[in-house]
């Protein structure tokens, strides 16, 4: 028997890395750990789909970043297909039901770390759970969507929403051969860039042939025996044979609310920068836990597995008798539409003018590599820094060939609070085949430091 | 008659930037501005000779960045094999000799630039001065080697010194079809590399056909009529139709010390961060400017074509009436050998343990995008800290598909002077085509902030 016991509820990439961290410091004897997660997989990558869906993966089982098995062995119970029904913060302990049969029952904990994660926003229109229409939340939903496409050989695909999924399961439909149309409430797609830097990515996506449907909202879908027929907007009807939803998603804290545990931004768990949250011997960290943006200075929330790795492996060190801290994001994400890359990190305009802050912002383009060296792609890149003070708030970055990786020299700026003129000096790595003698990140703000 | 006149020597990066830039501040009527070169053409990118050789550039006109029209067109008086000779700083006069004939000359200024440059390291052997062996300095020089290639058709090469420039052209001359030695006195390639990150790119060169011989010192060059005929070493003869030297460059600065100019380090002319000498109205920038160390926070010397327009810019903003500051470098250095990225920054173990500082370092090895997306290359990244503070010192990248340009990243954080947890927390991008979720910099930081 164990001195303590930690309950993880959640079995992917923050739960799992808490598991692991809290292991290597603690041995069984001392802390044993239970994770219960609801699905039948451990830790995979959710990330992947699209590209599993477009056939460039060529097995879910990819996907699969570690088997139960490699955790047992290391002494962490994982229990899939358990769902925690409630918390009981007060007796430390949580309601667990086996899905596959059984009652639910009361399992005892010491530590709970929450690593819920997060679920996609769901529409409540007509239609919306007709054959055919697909979230993209699970490995498994990403299964059905492949499997959908093999067995029922859709022609024509409606994607709803035009960010990072969207975008990345247009392509992927694209590449299995399907027509593509793709409705987007708003005028732009990608709305965590500037309006000025989505443009060239609608017309690459339209040069690919997708139908863009920009300033049209959902308002239902179309069906017949149960099966999707159309996608219905305020402006028209769309015939489809399949629908993929990329409305976003929100944070799965409902557990956390019923027991009482203060949420935050967008309805995350509030957690300190050890992740433990406001109620004793409770924790919290991946996609379910709000963070902080360094560069706004405000609570913010983000679901992207690299924050969840970071934050399990903090939250894992201290529940395994360490300390660490997770200090938050500065906003950074990239994807691509087949060549074109696409990255931004910090703050776009729309968040600086409601700081209430005021920015100057350049947009240059250049070549990625000397001008003489064959293949050179080219770069847009788009940097915001406040007036006064000079300090970077943000970049953007579409093009080809290696654009978009340099956006981590901006978000390293960022967390380290670079000004312009600090930034103009970094002495980046140069040579013909890799970037011409000023990096476009610089001819970027060469032209900023001239402005402010 | 301008109220003021710039003379500026030397017609490359760090003086033409420095004469652009003091122009876009002070027209013509103010400030006449005169630059003297002692070849035949200005601003062209000697870091493309390799690649111009290697046959991936077509012409050597690609190579010149801006032409002598175009500077004139801006009121800058452009001399082309016109050599200064030398400095009376009292009188404020330089001796200038118009090298197609003509007798020198002397020209007033107010204030001289001196962007002469560096000078690749001649050694003294016999047979130097041999047909069949190149140094690569100039455009002109490089122009030479392909002319020679192209007529000659010389089955075997003999590279002298396995630097960047002796990697280059190693692959330049491979591609060429040209059998191809390369001697290097050390017992490893890139000694700007730790010996442990060196070894895979010795691995490298020999799979394509390089006959490495490392740890054997350049002692002849044998010859016949004038030509040469062979490569001699303590431990051998190569026989070899032709031979390039790649044994570094030095600063070009006897100018500056004739005049009285204080040099500091390698004989690089001392200035100070607005690019002033210590002598009254001379200034310097470039190749044959002494800088700052941003990490070892000594004096250093680097002749980089991003540093010497850095500095240019510089000078020029104050030579045109405004304020800038150059700061220093971190020693950021990148280069390919056909696939196999080599980049560098900051301090390696050399370098640390003669400051007498303790390092902390880890070896990695991780893929360069998720593990199940197609043609992933691979990065060994090594990286340093400080032991006790934790502040990173130096990072070291071989790999391919993507791997060297994440030097970036380090020499980021060197100039903001990061610790290894704070460098591990970088919201670095991710998505499956870019990177693994843990990006192989920071699974180096993870590991090494665990052995802190």
């Amino acid at each position: 028997m164990a001195r303590e016991r930690l309950v993880v509820v959640g079995g992917d990439a923050a739960g799992m890395s808490a598991a692991a961290n809290a292991r290597r410091r603690r041995p069984a004897a001392d802390l044993a750990i239970d994770v219960y997660e609801q699905g039948p997989h451990a830790s995979y990558a959710a990330c992947g789909i699209p590209y599993y869906i477009g056939g460039l993966v060529p097995s879910e089982q990819r996907l699969i970043a570690r088997r139960v098995e490699q955790f047992e062995a290391e002494g962490i119970g994982v229990h899939l297909r358990h769902q925690v029904e409630g918390i009981d913060p007060a007796q430390r302990r949580v309601l667990v039901k086996p899905l596959d049969g059984g009652e639910a029952r009361w399992e005892p904990y010491d530590h709970l770390l929450l690593a819920t994660g997060s679920m996609p926003v769901r529409p409540q229109v007509p239609g919306i759970d007709a054959r055919g229409v697909f979230g993209l939340n699970t490995l498994e939903s990403g299964i059905a969507v492949h499997r959908f496409l093999e067995e029922e050989r859709p022609r024509r695909a409606v994607i709803v929403g035009g960010g990072y999924i969207g975008l990345e399961m247009a392509e992927a439909l694209i590449m299995r051969g399907l027509q593509v149309a793709l409705v987007e409430k708003e005028e732009q797609v990608m709305l965590t860039l500037d309006a000025d830097m989505a443009a060239p990515i609608a017309r690459r996506l339209e040069e690919l042939g997708v139908e863009l449907r920009l300033g049209e909202a959902l308002t239902a879908f179309e069906t017949a025996d149960g099966r999707l027929r159309a996608v219905v907007t305020e402006k028209g009807t769309i015939s489809c044979d399949m629908a993929v939803l990329g409305l976003g998603v929100r944070p799965r804290s409902e557990l956390a609310r019923e027991a009482g545990i203060p949420l935050g931004v967008r309805g995350a768990v509030v957690v300190n920068e050890r992740m433990q949250t406001e109620v004793p011997g409770i924790w919290a960290a991946g996609d379910c836990a709000q963070t902080f943006h360094l560069v706004s200075r405000r609570p913010f929330w983000v679901a992207l597995g690299t924050v969840a790795n970071k934050q399990g492996r903090v939250a894992g060190i201290n529940l395994g008798g360490g300390y660490a801290t997770f200090p938050g994001v500065v906003g950074t994400a990239i994807t691509k539409v087949c060549e074109l890359e696409i990255a931004r990190t910090g703050l776009q305009e729309r968040e600086i003018a409601a700081l209430g802050w005021e920015s100057v912002v350049v947009r240059i383009e250049a070549p990625t590599r000397a001008h003489y060296y064959p293949d050179a792609g080219r770069a847009t890149v788009k940097l915001l820094a406040e007036r006064g003070s000079g300090r970077l708030l943000g970049g953007q970055i579409v093009g080809t060939d290696g654009a978009g990786k340099r956006i981590d020299v901006v978000a390293t700026a960022l967390h380290a609070g670079l000004t312009v003129e600090e930034f103009l000096h970094l002495d980046l790595a140069y040579a013909p085949p890799f970037s011409p003698v000023w990096d476009p990140l610089l001819v970027a703000a060469r032209q900023l430091a001239g402005s402010l």
